[in-house]
């Protein structure tokens, strides 16, 4: 099990955990943001506009943080500066 | 157990966590969202058309956050760079 | 224990746990849906043609994601490429 | 501990765990939606028809889940791919 | 430790930890229908008939996926292919 | 350590676990059912006698989980197959 | 460290882990039970006689639980067959 | 580390577990039943002797069960038939 | 690291994790009847008299239980049968 | 690493962890139990005295768990007849 | 398994758990506070500027909690003290 | 690793582990204590005396234990007589 | 894997777990405060300026817990005394 | 590994899980402080003093905590009794 090896298994891993783990939480406050929108918006119809607007912002904020671990995520698996390192000495030698 | 067949254990297991993971939150987020949208249409049915537009957006940035899980899911099993690098260099030898 | 095995054992492991695990939260999610559809027919019987359409369009987007694993897991035990690759180059060989 | 046996023993383990960890949410989901069906009897015993057609569409659709787990279970039991694989190579050889 | 013995230990502790892990969620589930239907007994006496029968629907679909883990627990015990085909290849040998 | 200890160790165990995990959900279960069912009681003791049957119906149905791992338990320790069949193969050799 | 020994190392083991494990829910359950009846009487303290006796039956049921893991934990520590068998072995030998 | 060593540290263990882990659900389950107690006599003074009366026999019920890990405790302490039977044995021998 | 060293290192971390252990419910279960003591106290303070005999009683019997972890741990500590024996064992040879 | 170091290790960790995981409860105890002193004092300031007494008895029932964990922290430290066993005989030898 | 490949490794894995485990809180903690603001709007349509300018200020703090783990987990892969000095070191040798 | 570095590292982790575990439930407690005192303040202002001295001797009856936590912890990194002994051993030596 | 090596693997390890792990509580704390800020806010718009000024200086002291956190995990980046040490002894050698 | 190297190990994981562990418990206890204290705050603008005051001691009893654990974590980091030995030890040899 050579250092080229390694390495992408531990990419391989932490690019799957970190993604999976990462999603847990915007999904449950995207749910909730989305939820409480719904029912503000069958108590009071008539600020339809900003809920809407101000439910908008805020699933930007909160999807924000998913698409940190995304890029992460992606960074590991096709950006990866350790692997590329490796890779460039194995090719090298 | 040789390169090639580690970072195949790696992608397999990685690749199921992931979705597997990945799954729980997103669709605890919708069951809440659309759970809240009946409620607020048994409450407000004037308001439905709002009320259902509003769940669909919703749905749709949830159910994203599962998709980049699949996404991240099937790169590992169908287009993992790691698995190309490694078969490349079995095969080239 | 060559690698024929390993993988097979992966594989196996892995569908397992990739739909156990992913059945948690879309029965869940499901369950939670459901469960308010009734709440919200009792409440309001007129609108149960809105409630009863809304209420399948969210249990599919729910189940849409429990179909993702078990998609990855039958990939797994029926079509997984590590698999064929290693079957390939033992049978070459 | 040859091949064959260690394929085994991961498919039993795998078979078992499968259905047990997939069986709480479904349970779970269809005791919550059992639940507020009676509460909403109780409430509106007019919708009847209605409250008890909606429960057992939703209780199926949970069973489902459920349902894939057993059938992952079941295939890992008596028609798992890799064991075969592995007898046929035994008895072949 | 032989294959025989192996596969025996595992079988016993799949079994156990099969119907151990799976009694959980019905039992939950079951006690939360009966106690809601108890107290929609309480709350709306006249509609006994149709509670108490969506109660036992209800309870058997619940009790169904019980069976499901008694059924694989059982069959690991008594009617296990992969110790049957052990005994068989050791008595034949 | 020889199979015939191994076996009655997982034997022991397993037989342990089983009865002691099983337990947790039927007496949460139960205990939620006498719990609601003495409220129920204490607002409408004009309808005792079906709240109590219902209950007694419901608890049976709830004991009945916790019977299939006592079985199982028992099972394993007074009837186990492949303790038999061990102590079978070591006697008749 | 020979079967003997093992054999009592597992049995004390899960002996206590049995009972102690098997005594959360119950006395949990109980706690309920009680909890709520004593709710009920102050509520409506002219059934106290139909509460206390419903109370009752259902405390000796939830209290069946915790039998059942104190039998197998008393089995396990004085009438084990297991144990039994090896002893007898052992003398006999 | 001998087999009179072995099992002593068993025994020590356990005790320890199974009374520390025993003491947790009954202290629950009576703080919880005191609770109520508490607050039912706050609201039905006139009450007081039924509800203390009931009070007393679950706290009895709950306090058998925290006995039963107690016995079991001192059981493996002071009359724990392995550790007689390899003192015994290692005595006699 | 003989016999004696070994069942010291036991009593002492059992000792510790079984006060530790056994301290969480008891004060849990203690600061949840002194809180419903205090409500009720507020409540009804002519009824002071038998709440707070009530309350004490109900202490008590929640402090014997931390009492027994107490007693446990001290025997184990100070009174501790195995570490007398192994004592004795190693003076006397 | 010798006896000595052995047993000095398991009783600076075992102090640690006891009293750690000692404080747990009592402080939340203690917390809740301040916690509605506080409101029953704003809800009822004429029963001030007698709430503050019951809180000051109960306070001072909680305390004395923490107690017990830190008495037997303080003798694993200080009074530690393992250790004083140990050195004794390191000394004397 | 030279000291390069390790310090890789461990900013791999390290960069993607703290992004992954440093998401969760600020998704719930965003979510939550949408969601209030929401409600907060439904309920007070006239404070909606007071409102929405307080949440976004609260965004930007939460969010900026997200943002330390984003820098640390970038800082791990992109600007590593540590990788650059085992680089150099390698390099100079 | 010597016996003076083993009892230093374990005297630093327990140290540190101590104090981390033991502030959970402390300011958890005092968190609860303080904020119900500021609620109390809010509903019930004329008694503001009262509540601010039950307070106050709440917290520090809480922030006593959490000081047990870190006289425990400093004893362990100031005062250790278990690294006493030993350093006194070994320079002695 | 020499000295160097491992107090890089470690404070690579440690400053991300001690971020990830740091970011929880202060944004769920944050996410809290700022919620129930915008709730008052909506229930009494008058008192916005107090509303407000206490809700940053609160925010303050939170933020505060989470840039200890911070901080220590920038010292073991940057400012790490044993990696100085360490890369000074591995200079001067 | 030499000695240095161990307790430097222990030293930075233990300074780093230390604070990452005890900024838990007060950023939730502060958080949970703060927001009561602007619920307070909208419900009884009038006692903003003494709810603003109370708030702040209570706030710097919470905080305080907190400080031990970094007290502890830069004692670890910057003042270490045991790295001192170690270190003097090390250079006086």
């Amino acid at each position: 099990m050579n250092s080229t090896t390694v390495i992408a298994i531990c990419s391989i891993i932490t690019a799957g955990v970190t993604i999976g783990l990462g999603s847990i939480a915007p999904a449950l406050g995207e749910g909730r943001a989305v939820s409480t929108a719904l029912t503000s918006l069958a108590q009071q119809p008539d600020a339809a506009k900003t809920i809407t607007r101000t439910l908008f912002v805020g699933l930007a904020m909160i999807e924000s943080i998913a698409i940190y671990c995304l890029v992460v995520s992606m960074i590991l698996i096709f950006a990866n500066p350790f692997w590329n390192h490796v890779i460039a000495h194995a090719t090298g030698k």
